[in-house]
């Protein structure tokens, strides 16, 4: 039987765990110092404290052997549709490669998912590559719309 | 020539110039009374107030004849990626099916568009119907994924 692995939100001291050497897996993630880091930290969690319901961020990690090993991000939207609803917006999950195969990448969407939920989402929405369509559709999604991007220099 | 129409920012008073009208146009609104109204603007731009650089969300909209005929979102997400980068998410696109042929959906685009990438964002990011894919192309819009969702009762 897979081994038990807990899910937690980031913490500070992630810095020294390999987050962002985690991170780096999924996408460019440049030089970010520790201070960088910590100041980044501040700007997306204190929206949380100084908001009531329900806070704009979760970040969902899973520490194996003092190493961060598997990530995923949920913000939620406040929107006036949907009778002033609010949308999650799941984002940058991430599995440690030599991690695959332990369910990781489920277990992270499924409680950013539960989290939605129970946050009073009416949705949860992601983007993914046509690749990753099926892991997503195993996970409870399905086909919505087409993601279009704009990057600047 | 057309008519020089105004971008501005959301305001409490558009409750009663047909804001919510306007998104009905797009997808359902419910009954959502003005305290209701004013309590969701309330949360959403406390955020901006609290917060320093940049805010978490401007919603554009253009007047015409005291209503509101033209509305798009911006949602700053702050993320670790990319140097501790930022996205712009752009939602809740709409304008009223009287004013078509204006161009005032491009104007909404490019206005938020702008406002990321003065912002300092590094993309901005939207996900539209299949139908809609061209005039996203047009705006400086890229295909680039797919969107999942997954709806809750």
């Amino acid at each position: 039987m897979d081994k038990e692995y807990i899910i937690r939100p980031l913490s500070p001291s992630d810095f020294s765990k390999g987050f962002l050497d985690l991170l780096s897996k999924l996408t460019t993630v440049g030089s970010v110092s520790e201070p960088e880091f910590t100041r980044r930290f501040g700007e997306i969690f204190d929206i949380e404290k100084k908001n009531s319901s329900p806070p704009p961020y979760f970040i969902a990690v899973i520490e194996d052997k003092g190493r961060i090993i598997a990530s995923g991000t949920l913000l939620i939207e406040n929107k006036f549709i949907h009778g002033c609803g609010c949308v999650g917006h799941i984002e940058d999950v991430v599995v440690d490669e030599t991690m695959r195969g332990h369910h990781l990448g489920q277990r992270i969407i499924q409680f950013l998912t539960g989290y939605a939920r129970d946050a009073h989402c009416y949705k949860v929405i992601l983007d993914c590559s046509e690749h990753n369509v099926g892991f997503y559709e195993k996970c409870g999604f399905s086909r919505k719309a087409v993601q279009m991007a704009q990057y600047f220099d």
